[in-house]
């Protein structure tokens, strides 16, 4: 068997499940690995050893159920009891929530271990954090979700909550070699999460394969099948857009080589355009983030401003000439093309797009662009990114699979389907 | 002029502006009308009047501006910094957040001033606080936005911040003779706010007359405009359904009298029936509803059990059948029909529909049915309501009207016009 701390969560769960190892002998294995790597890797900003080995222990009392004793990290945007909660800002110093976030609780209740919290960009905003890329720490993590998929990457837990407003959780997991699944909106509620542009934020998990994705995600709500359908030869759409203008050449061609080994599998794969008027979205996008992201930190913003960083400073006044108008206009608009999306899946289950520039860039002053995420966050789809190769940096490059509305099954057994003919999962590198 | 708790928030704000008044009499003559009445009506569940004279004393040095000396209230489901916040449960009793709810934040920014937390439901939910209704103080005042309309009801304050997740902002505020004014989903941002059913937990507030709702809405974003459209003569769309089978006769009369009276003044007033389609959201609202709301009060249904009311644990529990594939069903269903719905509105501007069963009723262990919201709260539709006439028992009758997402101001608009031509503005009645 690998160590315990490489084991995926349903690896874990099985193995659990069989009296081959317990929530404690798991937990411990991950306390360990944080132990030796954290204050490298700065993915845990508060972890207890002796709070996850009481939840372990918990977890041993309990009945059997899927997540009994699987160890997880929450990204420190959701509030938790037994532990600090700062939201990535100086402003929250030390702030200690009186109750747990939603899908935290559920986590729990299902025999899940917190582990503690992990990294956070500002307000789940592109302003770093301090966690660094446990493939390369001179290289960032990506962002908004860099602790939870730094502290995944690295083998310190099998999965952590993130959450997504324009590309936080497909970008970071990609440049740490994880799996990144964004669900439709809605289906881990947002309860207890700091809110940045709630009509757009959306709470998922990065694991280290699609499987876990599903397992965990399913397990919260109680299910126990990892996923109900299965796509034999999904029919994916390799969607072009303007974006791609913006791809490095090594992600285009490592996109390019990835549809033709899915079409050797047995995948149908065509490519088409983007048509125009979703394109327009993404600018959109950004102009709806400000008009809410204005109100949601309000208080922040009036009263603590100098305590924001200047970037996030200055989007926030960006923000300030969207009037209601052109809000309510975006609203009435965003509707009609949420549903016009689904037509993109009357020829297609899943679209294939990329979710980075490239690999992970240099130094920590930047977290790497969102962009691939905007139009398909805005659009309420469920999104899972997964590593297609090693770029010539030596650091993972990656794609995303996009599903319809509502359609997580359909994604994530296409995902399923395209990591395991790819052979885009996670090896140890440590 | 009339007494200064009497005077709308428009009317305060002009008189302020001019002169004749300044932002310390205004709150005065608010507290006053708190400190005398709210002992028997139980709107507030926390005031501080320091506080509140301090407030004002902050508006006169401030620049001019639309909201400049407003006293609002904030029911007690959104986070204050400086009363405590306890969502109408005893889990939160003496609950003290560390920010103000961004539209907290914003309103006081614009220089409104907080004069307190006003009653919720518990989490606002249909279990009743312990608001009373200020017209008669043996009946209900409606819920879950009970202490808001109660407040603006009996003239203490000329606004407060609602939400409305099912009915809970339109119905309380026709019990207590007010105006109900739910916006598009997401025009007030919900940040602060303790989440419920966050795809359609929607912020609004309860007024005296339908130009306070539009002025301290729109002044909230800074605009200074009351309302950009006007209607003169609105197409009115009666929409009929079963649901009206729950209405009260008293209430159908009162709808079909004032149907007759706008289209007297000059209104196009079609009747049509609501296509069954959109009848069906009414029992998937619920569902929808209760696999929200299980996650979101994940934290207290989990360890607090006991202290939720009977009637939130049962609610509870009834969700627990609504499983993730159902949900994501619903999903993809609910954005389709939010995107059909602007149909609805090729032959009408605005929808007239009932707002309550009837008059608000007796006792205090019910706070009536939010039925009539359920389809436009999903479908993330603004609505107005307002009282139509005195119904048999004493109390008022209302309707409400509704209009295509985004589209505020036509319903503003439309809404002006109706109440102007039906006389349903309030006059005080103690």
């Amino acid at each position: 068997m690998k160590p315990l701390n490489q084991l995926t969560a349903w690896e874990a769960a099985a193995a659990i499940e069989r009296g081959e190892t317990t929530p404690t002998a798991v937990v411990q294995a991950c306390l360990e690995r944080i132990a030796e790597r954290n204050e490298q890797i700065q993915a845990f900003v508060a972890s207890d050893p002796e709070l996850a080995l009481a939840g372990a222990r918990a977890a041993e009392a309990m009945p059997a159920g899927p997540l009994r004793g699987i160890p997880f990290a929450a990204k420190d945007i959701f509030d938790t009891v037994d532990y600090p909660t700062e939201y990535g800002s100086p402003i929250y110093r030390g702030h200690r929530p009186v109750a747990d976030a939603g899908c935290v609780a559920l986590a729990k209740h299902r025999g899940a271990v917190l582990m503690g919290k992990v990294a956070t960009g500002e307000f789940a905003t592109q302003t770093p954090s301090k966690a660094v890329n446990p493939l390369r720490v001179t290289h960032t993590p990506g962002g908004s979700s860099s602790g939870s998929a730094a502290a995944v990457g690295d083998y310190m837990v099998p999965v952590a909550f993130g959450t997504q407003t324009t590309g936080s959780i497909v970008r970071p997991a990609i440049y740490c070699g994880a799996v990144g699944y964004k669900p439709s909106f809605g289906l881990i509620a947002t309860g207890g999460m700091k809110p940045l542009s709630p009509s757009q934020d959306t709470v998922g998990v990065i694991t280290r394969d699609v499987a876990d994705a599903a397992f965990f995600t399913m397990g919260l709500h109680g299910a126990r099948d990892v996923m109900s359908g299965s796509v034999l030869r999904p029919r994916i759409g390799l969607c072009l857009s303007r974006q791609w203008d913006y791809a490095h050449p090594s992600t285009i061609a490592a996109i390019e080589r990835a549809a033709d080994t899915l079409a050797r599998a047995g995948a149908q794969v065509t490519r088409f355009w983007l048509p125009a008027e979703f394109e327009a979205l993404e600018a959109m996008q950004l102009r709806l983030f400000a008009f809410e992201a204005r109100q949601t930190l309000a208080q922040e913003r009036l009263h603590n401003e100098s305590q924001l960083s200047p970037r996030l400073q200055a989007r926030l006044r960006g923000g300030a000439d969207v009037g209601l108008d052109e809000y309510t206009a975006m609203l009435q608009h965003v509707a009609q093309m949420r549903a016009r999306a689904r037509a993109l899946f009357d020829d297609y289950d899943v679209l294939l797009y990329p979710a980075a520039d490239g690999e992970a860039e240099a130094g920590h002053a930047n977290s790497g662009s969102p962009r691939y995420g905007a139009i398909w966050t805005l659009l309420h789809m469920p999104c899972v990114s997964f590593p297609l190769e090693t770029g010539p940096g030596g650091l993972p490059l990656g794609a995303q699979l996009i599903g319809a509305y509502g359609q997580d099954n359909r994604l994530l057994a296409a995902a399923r389907f395209a990591t395991s003919v790819l052979g885009s999962v996670l090896r140890p590198v440590h």
